[in-house]
């Protein structure tokens, strides 16, 4: 970290900053006074300092982070790619999960239909959404409990570990048998959320929100790392900007952006990322190719009739046409 | 509502959507033949109709909604300002409300001393945060229930009404004698949070996400109001976007767009939204000049030294300095 | 374009704006006539009507555009990919080029020793700026008529085609012997220099501004080719948004996007994009799966002392690495 | 600026660097060498310094700017407000100017019209279009030099100079009798354009692009002034976001932000930001309580059949209204 002060800096305050920086935090000060501008790097362990506090004293001009403030997440601290296990399925260091199912659990048929259906194809996982957070209170809100009970069986039938969303704290105990836990964009920044979660052993699916950055995500996996629980990981399902045409706008530089900075897998989320199952296919093949470590794709056996997100939900055919691309393009990854 | 069909949309599928529009939706439709498209106008209340559903279906190539999908908080049913009642104080219809107050409760010495410093400044209402969302796990998180307390002994020393953020839903009954509960930015889309408060009868006061569309925050002020409690303020507190000499971008057209919608009081925050303590004066008179309900601003006794945000809180001594300049503005808007 | 009337709209500005449908725009109305709201269908060639036009009228509560702007650029009236020829190159429907070179042409040794090496690595075209747009007043800002000398000299050592940016008209005789001409990102609409290459034969590669919508990048296109130059290959090099990260996002949804919506070649630029080397091979490998027609690489044979952008510019090692990587992911492509 | 060396750097590569900095560009060094990592801080004028050359090294971690890369426009070195002085009109240094007129000009009777009503109602400069950049080829391109003529009629029955748009180079010549050219947001990084407007003896009204950063909005101006023309207004006109409520979102900290970077005068154009007439009124009363040192206002005589940009447009009459407004807000302004 490193501070440059105010040209005439305070001496009494400047004093107080000395005492604070290597007192209270612990580390050691490189001084380089100049006429102008003094300029202090920060020796030692910066992650935990509050930037922010730094950054109000009246005597500082600004601060600049070297270091990252995330340790547990950070691949410097980690260099070898972090290996997820769910069941018999890995994800992350050259395992690559393709994670599909319904936006909505909506019937035992379905839930059941397509897990069969995506099994076949080649999924590794069955996703599908028993609580759903829906922008308006006059739409479908998901069976909970017994959207999750549906998931199960599906489970028991076809043996496709399961990830479904958690909205709220106090549902917890009800996703004791879910196999993956997945943390919605919207509550990227629920931090109570995150921190109960970090307390738990079940891996986490942590999907980006909307308006954060590539270092928030980070700090997010942080708070559910620093509370114990290692297994998380990371989803990228787009970003808000100007652009229209696509329900989000899905950055495709993250995957090696996120691969360089962090150690856990990297998924890439086609559906949610541009809003239109006629897109899925070219996102899923892009996101491969880059170099992600699994897909979680939305695939419903009747999206006409979906109880939500039918628009952006691919059918099961088409699924297994994109499995199928997906491995090739696997086979070109792994051959480089 | 508008549906466009797709050219040569196929006949069954086509009588299927009309008898769900006319039975399941009990909606009139006017329709538009022409050779390459047919487009079907909906009559009716069309709010609660679930447009991503209907823009899922084969047949259909567009869907226009030309009636907003909130009812509750939109000013064509409710036309005069909502006000809102805290205590004393009243929010909207020509009531101006200045809340201020640190970021963090930190103290009773504190809290008390600014609460006294900001009424004695003509403050309305004092806010403080007990519970803080922070974006390292490693950052202080406010004192909880303690902070509640301190703020409460505030309120009972100067009579100023509270406002203090929720961010969980578990901690609701800890809030059982604050005056105003604040949703936070990150929480505007925390859906469970929103219909929960939508069944206690305190003000809420919302902020606005950072990824968040006008039309969003109406459907989460919605959420609340659909559950019966219609005492919701709004507050910008900025948008995220590219530029970055300010913490968050603050749109200025947001206070005549959001009067038009809606009729429910529209605050402005200045310190959140621009971060920075030396653009919160002139921010806070723009924001009341163009028709703003109210501000709340962050203002500690040493923002050197305060716990969390001090780069953007103020001095006592400069929030009393804004606060009658604000109220000079006042006039003339009242005036106009 | 489906025109909604506000409630009890003005009879005789009604009939004014139905003489001007009809009269002077020669179109015909399909009516839908509700309790509160009248809805105007207009049937025939709408992507000539000036949507604000329409728009300012004071009866009109909303216009929602069904047919597309464009015309010239758009798939509906172009089914097939076009193929743009240059030389003995080929893009698109198919094709795929690679376009190689440094940001800054700099001496003849320099552009003739990068274009013999990346024609060795398979590059299809030599890129390279003779003029550049350049934030700073202070920064070199391109050789002018020298560079592109260089670059003539290159294609005479190497035969490969040159593709160069045009910042000025005035410029234009300067491109005579130039292969393609760039529209760069902060000249997508730059109208005025888009006419005047519609009036020439050359294929112009016309980058898409930060801030541009696909909608607006094709409008662009249409700009040239309603001058009579259908030769546009289109370039997407990231829009700009909160993310700092990489300098800038790369949507990977804009090629299905632009693919959908467009007949003309879609190349990626994964240089600017990320403005950092070590991305530019996962977003290349990405960019080709998802179904660019080619990509667009710096290649500096000495990124540290190239006189520009030599942050993001690959060795010829690299692009010669990355280029048979993409080899590979084409054939996938194609197998496809 | 401050240069984080990556840990263990070449030794050599170092000391050409080292060279560089204090050989080439003339700066001294401050060393600050830990056990991980060597800080250099360049004393100096840096201004002119190429950030992204130096961030090319293989050897450098990251490159902070202290100081900005702007001279001319900076505050810093020229700590008094600028005062533009156009005919017998000054902006800025507590002059505020009221710029009024058409999106376009289209005869003269409707541009003498409107320059009348408006100079009646306090406008102290005509604005309207000439050269009009439109997104559409074939929408209404403006009359061009005619244009020009017909706002010259308009100077002379009225006395107020004139404001147009430049859209380029080459028409330059067109713009003798032009009091103050605009250019553009589309055009402010048309860098050859601004290069030459800065050999001109012209004020220079900078539109700020629609995603362009402050800082480069002020890199724009520093074209301009390193010309030698000092004579720059800044215009802000909203940037492009997600929200779609509005054309553009205006940010309001933008007053104070440039306020506190540069002594140029600031306007504030509420039509173009906003894209609504109905939100004109509001927004130019919040930018003027803001500090801003003038507005430029959209004003057509009969915007339902304004020839372009209508939807924006207000009538003389509510221009009338809210120019008494701002006269009543700037009153407080100069009281505080």
């Amino acid at each position: 970290m490193i501070i440059v002060l105010k040209p005439n800096a305070d001496e009494q305050k400047y004093k107080k900053l000395e005492a604070f920086i290597k007192g209270d935090l612990g580390l050691d000060i490189h001084y380089s006074r100049g006429e102008k501008s003094t300029i202090l790097g920060l020796v030692g362990d910066t992650s935990k300092v509050d930037i922010d506090a730094v950054s109000a004293l009246d005597i500082v001009e600004s601060v600049t982070r070297i270091q990252e403030p995330y340790k547990a997440a950070n691949r410097k601290f980690h260099p070898m790619d972090s290996v997820i296990t769910v069941g018999d399925v890995k994800i992350g260091g050259g395992h690559f999960a393709k994670i599909a199912g319904p936006c909505s659990v909506e019937t035992p048929e379905q839930i059941i239909g397509i897990a069969k259906s995506v099994k076949a194809s080649g999924a590794h996982m069955l996703r599908g959404g028993a609580f759903k957070p829906r922008t308006s209170p006059y739409a479908f809100q998901g069976l909970g409990k017994t959207g999750i009970d549906y998931l199960l069986e599906a489970k028991k039938e076809t043996g496709l570990p399961i990830v479904t969303e958690i909205m709220e704290l106090t549902d917890l105990d009800l996703f004791a048998d879910v196999d993956v836990i997945q943390v919605g964009a919207r509550n990227m920044q629920n931090f109570r959320l995150l921190k109960e979660l970090g307390t738990t052993d079940k891996p986490i699916l942590l999907k980006r929100g909307l308006a954060n950055t590539v270092a928030e995500l980070l700090m997010s996996a942080e708070y559910i790392m620093s509370g114990g629980n290692e297994k998380v990981i990371l989803c990228e399902r787009g970003i808000r900007t100007f652009e229209t045409s696509t329900r989000n706008t899905l950055d495709l530089a993250v995957i090696p952006v996120l691969k360089e900075k962090t150690h856990l897998p990297v998924i890439i989320d086609p559906s949610h990322s541009t809003g239109h199952s006629r897109y899925v296919k070219s996102v899923s093949y892009g996101a491969t190719a880059a170099g992600a470590d699994g897909l979680i794709i939305e695939v419903h056996n009747d999206p006409e009739n979906a109880w939500s997100d039918g628009q952006q939900s691919i059918t099961p055919e088409a699924f297994d046409e994109i499995s199928k691309g997906i491995d090739k393009f696997r086979e070109v990854v792994i051959s480089l």
